[in-house]
Parts: C-alpha cells; structure tokens; sequence
C-alpha cells in the first residue's frame, strides 16, 4: 500500500480528495503544506497531496513556491466540490458561539454567513484541526468552518451546513512525486523565469502559439531575492512528449532563463453542482 | 488638503507609503483593504492607497478583486521598502515572548527569525494594529512584527531590528480614485476575461506584441461563480491613449469577454537596498 503525505489532519479536504482519488492508501497528516513537500522530497512518503487552486479564493500560493523543489513532480490532478459546515463541540448552541475557527480561505468563502452570525472570526493552521482543537480545550464559545466528515471523525456536531457563499466551490489539487509520469497526458505544467529584456515575457508566451499550443492557464509569483523577477508558471494542452510541445520547448529556451516541465498528467474533469 | 482613505491602523506600512507619497494629508485608517475601495467609490475619501505587491509574498489579492469596481481607476503607484521590528510593551524582555502578532504576510517574512525564537504566531488583522491591541491589552507575553514607526506612534519598545529573512522586501502599493489620471503615464493596467475558445489567451496576448507593446506582469484571479474562469490582469508600457495602445486594444476586444482599463500612471522606482 503506498504511503501519501496529505495537507491537513484527518478529515481536511485534502483527505478526502485523497481518498477520493486513491481509494485506500496509508496517508500521513502534515501541518504546512512544505512538509508534505519535504516528505516527498526525502522518500518518506511515495506521493503527496496538496491544494492547487480554489474557484472562489484563488492559486493556493504556498504550493506553487514548493514546486520549484528539484525532485518534484506533477503526476496527476483530482478536483473536489467544497462544502462547509459550522461544527462545535455537542450540546454547544449557535448562539453561544463567539469565535469562529477555520483557514484564512475557508473564513472567506463563509464570509456572508459569518457576518450575519456576528462572531469573531480565528484564522488557523486547517480545517480539520480547527474542529480537532476546539474538542481538545473543550471550547464551549467557539465553532470551526470544517466539512461534515471532520465532524463525524471527531463526534463532534454540526451546527449549520452548506454555509459557503458561493456554491460553485471547487478544489483542485495535486499529486506529486518524486518520479514523473509514465503515462501519456493530456495536461503539462511547467514554469519558466524571463530574461530582463523588453518583450521577453511575449517572447515566451508566442513559443506555445508558434506551436500550436492552447495556454489554459497563466500564474505568476515572485523570485525571493529579485524584486519585480517573477515565475511565471503555465499550464496547457499536450503532452511533454508530443512532437509540439518538443517544439514549444526549444523555442521557449531562447526566451527564458529557466525553464522547469513540471508534468504531464491527466486533465480532472469537474462535476456540476 | 485631500482626504486618503488607508489601510491599517496609523503606523502601518500603508501609512508609511502614504506620508511619503502625499506628505502632508488627512489619513483615514481602514481595517480592511475593501473599506478602503468603499470609502472612494462612495466619496467620502478623494483617494484611497492600498498595497498590490511584495516581492517576498506575491500579489496581494483582496486588491486585485477589489479593483475591478465600477469607479475604481489607478492613478499612481509607489514603493517602499519594508523593515521589520519585533516590538513589546515597555520592560518586556525578549525570553518572555511566546506569542507573536502580525499580519500574515509580516509573519512569512520574518519566518525564519521567529522560528528561532520557538514562539506561536498569530494571524492578525494590521500589523501596527497588532501593535496598539498589545498595548490596549498589556499583553506581557506578547509581541508585534511591526514597523519602527508603529513602535513609536504607540509609545512601544523594539525588541529587535531587522527581522525580515530576505532584505531585498519591498511592497508596492497604488493609488486609486474614482477619477482617472488626466496627465500622461508611462504604464498602464487593465484586466480582461477571454471567451472560453482555444486559443482565446493567447489570443488576448497576441493583441498587445502586434502593437509592439511590452508586457511586463500578467497575474490571474478566478472569476466568483464561474469555476475555470479568469481575470487577467496585465500590466504593460505606455499610455492608454498612445496610438499602439489603442490598437492592441481594439484588437483585444475581439478575443476577450471583457476589458476594463485600471488606469495609466508613472512607473514608481525601486530605490536599491
């Protein structure tokens, strides 16, 4: 059975995306995104599993800056619908929650229902562990934005559901590796750093269309140490062995200073709400 | 004497780059980085300053979201450099600190500095509101990352200076009116959506090398309710109405859903560290 470093404590959305995707497998809880990184990185864990993006809060930014790791690999994606749910310790009313517990992201996506309630809101390390927390110290003032599977895994009860503003909440995520994939996919990641000339982001960019390639996506991040040098990473359309993409890629060299292939996987494909 | 809406307490760094940027001026703090979009769009500031950028944390992207109002136009952007201190309430030691207050990206800043210490941190809503709260408090087991000029404002002692990881930590911040700049700017910002075709990015791409405009920063934000869906936010040379920036806009309109113009404005400099 493979072992998979996950973000977050049992019962966080990472969990089950992982159990989603892998069905059984040996997962192993981590408390910042790094770590699953690092797990991955030394071989103590066969995959990880991180948080990519969100319809409603955006690139998740601390996995985009840990894929720059040397061994790491995209090998796969799996989107999950988010639901949230307010969950206190039992016998805790609604009206005796003051304080609300969850990640900064899922404190947004609530945003509407919490100002209604008129709580203080508590950013904190994940949602699970927020639900976990708050059964740990007995809080009977305070509630944490967690899914219902949080809940059931530490008998804890659910005070209200569905309570994210928006409901077309998805979650993409990835699965790295320390080996890339065999497999042929229909979906490459990469990231590439530019020269400092006038033009040279265009130049890169006109690579993938110069080869026929369809840019699905752009994002970019800072390099630490360079004001205003930035990673800009893409994804598109192909496989890193297909004939255009080989293409692209030789052309792009001219343009960049660096170029990482961060994988080619299989496209996930999301479910309506 | 104008009205600025700000964000933060008095002593952020906002208010830092507002006073040196506006010297004198009437400063209205603001808690959150949309008030401050709320005080402009409804006049009750002339101007609002908010930051978009830091070269360790990436784009800052409540102003991202916030900018695409009805009213909101760029009309000037400036930088500063940011230094952090670890401030305390007078005759606190540093081994008597075990909780830290900031806002999150300060806290990121200064990572490896207070892992050393071995203290929690804690989320907080400004970093010189993290200042006055330990005061108001008098927490004595509690300290702030914070600027020098926090320290002073609310009568604090600075523990130490320095704390930031990586030296070369500056933040851009932008000015926004519900006016647009009437004088001639060497840069200019705007953010589209593409129709949902093949090709549409680059496409939207295209439209600015075949007007020989330079590209220099392209950031994506997903569009709320649509999952999939982005804005782009560009930001290039020229001015909106230099005649190749008027091509590449009548060319983008035809591969776009949509396109607002943020603004024209002086490129700010980076005084080097």
């Amino acid at each position: 059975m493979k072992t998979i470093a996950i973000y977050g404590e049992l019962g966080s959305f990472t969990e089950q995306a992982a159990l989603n995707y892998f069905g059984k497998a040996k997962l192993l809880p981590n408390r910042y995104i790094s770590e699953v990184f690092d797990a991955v990185e030394s071989g103590s864990a066969d995959l990880g599993i991180v948080p990519i993006e969100n319809t409603i809060e955006g690139a998740v930014t601390q996995t985009y800056d840990q894929l720059l790791g040397l061994r790491i690999n995209i090998v796969a994606e799996t989107i999950l619908r988010i639901n949230h749910c307010l969950v206190a310790n039992p016998g805790v009313k609604l009206s005796n929650v003051k304080r609300v517990y969850s990640i900064q992201q899922a404190l947004g996506q609530c945003k509407e229902y919490l100002q209604k309630l008129r709580v203080e809101t508590v950013p904190f390390y994940d949602t699970a562990g927020s639900v976990k927390t708050i059964k740990e110290q007995g809080m009977e003032d305070a509630a944490a934005v967690a899914s219902a599977r949080a809940a059931k895994i530490y008998g804890m009860q659910i005070l209200a559901k569905d309570i994210e503003t928006n409901k077309h909440n998805f979650t993409r995520f990835l699965i790295v590796s320390r080996k890339g994939n065999l497999s042929k996919g229909d979906k490459t990641s990469l990231v590439f750093t530019v020269r400092n000339n006038p033009g040279s982001l265009y130049d890169a960019l006109r690579s993938f269309a110069d080869s026929n390639i369809d840019l699905t996506y752009i994002q970019s991040r800072p390099v630490i140490g360079k004001p205003w040098v930035y990673n800009f990473y893409v994804d598109f359309k192909g496989d890193k062995n297909d004939k255009n993409v080989k293409d692209a890629l030789r052309l792009l060299k001219k343009s960049t200073k660096s170029i990482k292939i961060l994988g080619s996987y299989k496209k996930a494909q999301t479910r309506r709400v």
